[in-house]
């Protein structure tokens, strides 16, 4: 891989330039954080995993005109993506109170929010990633006005598209992360949607059993989360699912003959 | 004082059942806490010079349409106000960066920030007292929308009151808290400011010196903070000032005897 050249190394993904001006590939890694990095560790299998379900999602936006960076998927972990200037926040929507706003807010976990709550975050390691109001963000111009405009509306159609598609397979989107970036065309410049979308930052709870079907298995030492992953991805039909039951270890080169080719390709 | 029935008890002030409905008497006490009263200790003098103080500022408020709880000092320690309904949130208006924005957002300490910026936060001594976006507002109904408005309006004008006033007194206004609080008439309700305007919930930094005139020299252990709120008092024409340099400690018998009587009521 010296060939390419690295432009940033993520806590789970690394960006390489891309074979075109513009683009970027996308490389999806095992490894796991928490709590800023405070506890490190590895998810067999996850970059395989969250690669081809951020594909999945990435897809489905961009078929209900959400502009996103998501280009095509190139390999087992790596997709081809369109570069960009990342605005340097998280977007939190939040269905359910769960984490940092049950403690924060002293709302018990599982509570549902009177409605869709968006927060924003500074991306910052350093500052640990503090919550931020849009007053912050127009003082220090992290973002303009158009562009929070943007993104709040993208956030919220994000939100009801991905709620009804995992209210089809059984699963409750109490809260995810999203981040946005710059594309420049000339003068002016957009905002679409970058970074991933995948059981890394998504809360995902089973409707039934209200198991945790995402990070917090990692984040809290419950174990399985290579299953809960698995089992995302197999309920979005991204795996056969003769052999994956739920709670099943999947060995992950079996899995990968058993994954389905991309259904489709998105249009540049 | 077993005679008043007690309404309430903070940390700095104590609020009785006032003489009419609708009024209530606002208590001044010498105690000083930080921290979210993790630290506690008195400010021999404190509330007479706060209750001077915010009626000298509260009154100027009114003088340019600013709606306000105040009413009339009663004595020393003792106002008269309009009994409200509060409003769960501290207003915090920063015109330079200073504790808990510097830490959080990493700015030096004395920074300008590139512009005014308003903050909120839940009142709430059991959860410290979290920040809180427009978003949580209105998400939990704190306050309505046009609430809002009228809240940021007010704080953005009392903001440009309150710089001229103290740039005047060679005083740099860094920032200072708000609270505001609903009154009923029929079924409409309005906002108006409550609670105090003091060294006490203001930063205020000597503009040649950037000595501390305000309750971070009682957090920091900075040590002269009665003469610190002597100072702003002087200053601001509260206290005769033939005998007050800077610095200079005054007996508050003392002072009390130098203080000048109330210039006018405001209507209410």
């Amino acid at each position: 891989m010296s060939r390419r050249r690295q432009i940033y190394e993520g806590k789970a993904k690394i960006l390489y330039e891309g074979p075109e001006p513009g683009t970027l590939i996308q490389y999806f890694k095992d490894d796991a954080t928490a709590f800023n990095a405070a506890k490190k560790g590895t998810i067999n299998g996850k970059g395989v995993i969250n690669n081809r379900i951020s594909e999945h999602v990435f897809t489905r936006l961009a078929h209900i005109g959400i502009p996103t960076h998501f280009i095509r998927r190139l390999n087992m972990r790596e997709q081809l993506v369109r570069q960009v200037e990342i605005i340097p926040l998280e977007v939190v929507v939040r269905n359910v109170a769960a984490g940092s706003i049950s403690k924060r807010l002293g709302i018990e976990e599982g509570e549902p929010l009177p409605h869709t709550l968006i927060e924003y975050y500074l991306k910052s390691d350093e500052l640990n990633d503090p919550m931020v109001a849009e007053e912050h963000i127009a003082c220090f111009n992290w973002a303009g006005p158009e562009e929070m405009q943007d993104i709040a509306a993208m956030a919220i159609r994000i939100n009801d598209f991905m709620c009804g598609m995992f209210a089809a397979i059984g699963i409750r989107l109490v809260d995810f992360k999203l981040e946005f970036g710059r594309i420049f065309d000339g003068d002016y410049s957009r905002v679409i949607l970058a970074d991933e979308i995948s059981p890394d930052n998504c809360r995902l709870w089973d409707f039934e059993t209200n198991e945790k079907l995402d990070k917090d298995r990692f984040r809290r030492d419950m174990g399985g989360e290579q299953e809960a992953y698995q089992e995302v991805a197999r309920r979005l039909g991204l795996l056969q699912d003769d052999d994956n039951g739920p709670g099943e270890v999947v060995d992950m080169n079996a899995m990968r003959s058993r994954m389905r080719p991309t259904p489709g390709k998105p249009k540049k």
